[in-house]
């Protein structure tokens, strides 16, 4: 296992959710006794990563279960609160909703919330533990890949998705490093990609968005490895905005382009990534650091990926490969 | 004529230059009495933009004509200095091997190299006044366009180049406002193409770098438009980095991507871009803000655009397009 923090930890009936946006400087911990806690840290983006706010959503369906009766209007705006705290990964409102039934299923509903997001805890594990291992296998056997955003421990439950998967392969030898896009206007890359690689002993070399597309064209990177919030059943895939350049400029110098999440990040309801929700964020993210007073942003916290453009759609069910045709309800039609 | 302050002023024997470094916050000169005062300042990108720098590098010679003697090794080197001080715009050598010339050619030297960077100013101002009135044809009749870094009066001897036909063009009521990607790591977008935009009345929203893809994807412009800082004789043009991805997704679109550049950004005797050489900058522009202690980081200053990506090439000479053959010494096959 890793060096890097825990991100999600469930203590003396509280959630602790460590406070990704004190990253790196300060490991601090974010105490949430109540649902609405947790639903600030998630909208918050103290925690962040399609997979970690869903499992941080069930904890906080037994935090909701626990303060309202179940089926009081309280509990139902509660845990609609939770489901609705960030628009475009499925992962967190699939993950409210598996609590919200095992609440409902009988016992004490509060304490099948728990047990409901334990295990969504350990299922995540394991998820990123296969991602890892099916996209590990896909790389090398030497060079160095390009990433983007932050798909790492902190983002999950377990190892990881794209980076789970570098790490696995930097360990098995077959890729000497990372390039980390920085990741603007948030800077996930540059605080906890680079923090993370550290803390994994993975040599990780940090680029401005913009400059991705020069090394790639300098054939500088064997393979493009990004993770998801949401895939169509088409694979046309909803990730950090400026992944979609990263998978044009790809494509144009035959630079195979992967995608890592788990199975829980397909939305097969979804015909095609037209139909997806982008989240828009306050300008400030943008302005803060250099704009004028005045000034005004546009500033989309993610973009669409064709899945035309994506060379393998890696999760824990297996390596699937274009055309995409994924089933309903998360079903992956892999080759593993 | 514009609300932006003068960025280059020859006034009592010295060269003032605005420090585009403490732009929004702060509006301040700084005063070259020798040619090394203007070397660092290139260098260090207080004055920056291709025309601007050329500009700048020709009026160093002036002082550089003062303080040495023609012909000794000490007028040499700061000549080479000068010439060498950014490696990738062509225009900073062309323009300092005139003044250079001109000092050479009788009278006094100092006087004449003088004469000689006050005319390549005003020719300057004259090429971004053509190339505004040019681009501004292009554009419309309505919707907004996408431009990425500095391309308006603070880096030229003018109105600008992109952005002087931005502006042009909104003045003409031809576009309603201009996206501008923010430039990480320098920020040329978010500190000067934002205020310079304010200054002029034209309608202006950030982004972050990355998110411009989703923005062409969107179809929320109807062109791109932006700089050059070297441009070869087959059209692949160097441009501040983060060009190439906008060009890869503009082409997917079918959306017009222009460059706006003066003839002496023309480099004929360069076949193609893969003869550019790519400034590397300090690590430190991309790690300062967010990264962790030790971080290594990535830093080309530029990337290239193969010409084959280009729609027009716009110099004051006139529009060219696909394929282009550019003939020796800056010669344009423009139809204008």
């Amino acid at each position: 296992m890793s060096a890097v923090p825990v991100n999600l930890a469930w203590r003396d009936g509280a959630l602790h959710i460590l406070d990704q946006r004190q990253l790196p400087g300060d490991v601090r911990y974010i105490e949430c006794r109540r649902w609405m806690d947790v639903a600030a840290a998630i909208r918050s983006l103290a925690v962040r990563g399609a997979p970690a706010i869903g499992i941080a959503g069930a904890y906080g369906v037994a935090l909701a279960a626990a303060e309202h009766a179940a089926g009081s209007p309280a509990y139902a705006a509660a845990v609609e609160a939770l489901a609705a705290a960030r628009p475009t990964a499925v992962n967190l409102r699939r993950a409210v909703q598996a609590a919200v039934q095992a609440a409902a299923a009988g016992g004490d509903p509060a304490l099948a919330a728990l047990h409901r997001a334990e295990a969504e805890h350990r299922e995540d594990a394991a998820r990123c533990a296969a991602i890892a291992a099916l996209g590990a296998e896909l790389l090398g056997p030497h060079g160095w890949v390009l990433t983007h955003c932050h798909t790492g421990a902190l983002a999950t439950g377990g190892v990881g998705t794209a980076l789970g998967a570098i790490a696995e392969a930097h360990r098995r030898g077959r890729i000497d490093g990372a390039y980390a896009c920085e990741a603007r206007p948030l800077w996930q890359g540059a605080r906890l990609t680079a923090w993370e690689c550290a803390a994994l002993g993975l040599p990780c070399r940090l680029l401005a968005d913009g400059a991705a597309g020069g090394l790639l064209a300098a054939g500088a990177v064997t393979a493009v490895l990004v993770g998801a919030d949401r895939i169509a059943a088409n694979g046309d895939t909803a990730n950090k905005v400026g992944t979609y350049p990263l998978a044009a400029v790809a494509q144009r110098h035959g630079i195979p382009f992967y995608v890592l999440a788990p199975s829980s990040s397909v939305d097969a309801e979804l015909c095609a990534g037209t139909g997806v929700v982008i989240e828009q964020r306050d300008p400030q993210e943008v302005l803060r650091p250099a704009a004028p007073a005045g000034a005004a942003a546009y500033n989309p916290a993610f973009d669409v990926t064709p899945g035309a453009l994506i060379s393998a759609i890696i999760t824990e069910a297996g390596v699937s490969r274009r055309p995409y045709r994924f089933g309903s309800h998360g079903e992956v039609d892999g080759d593993a």
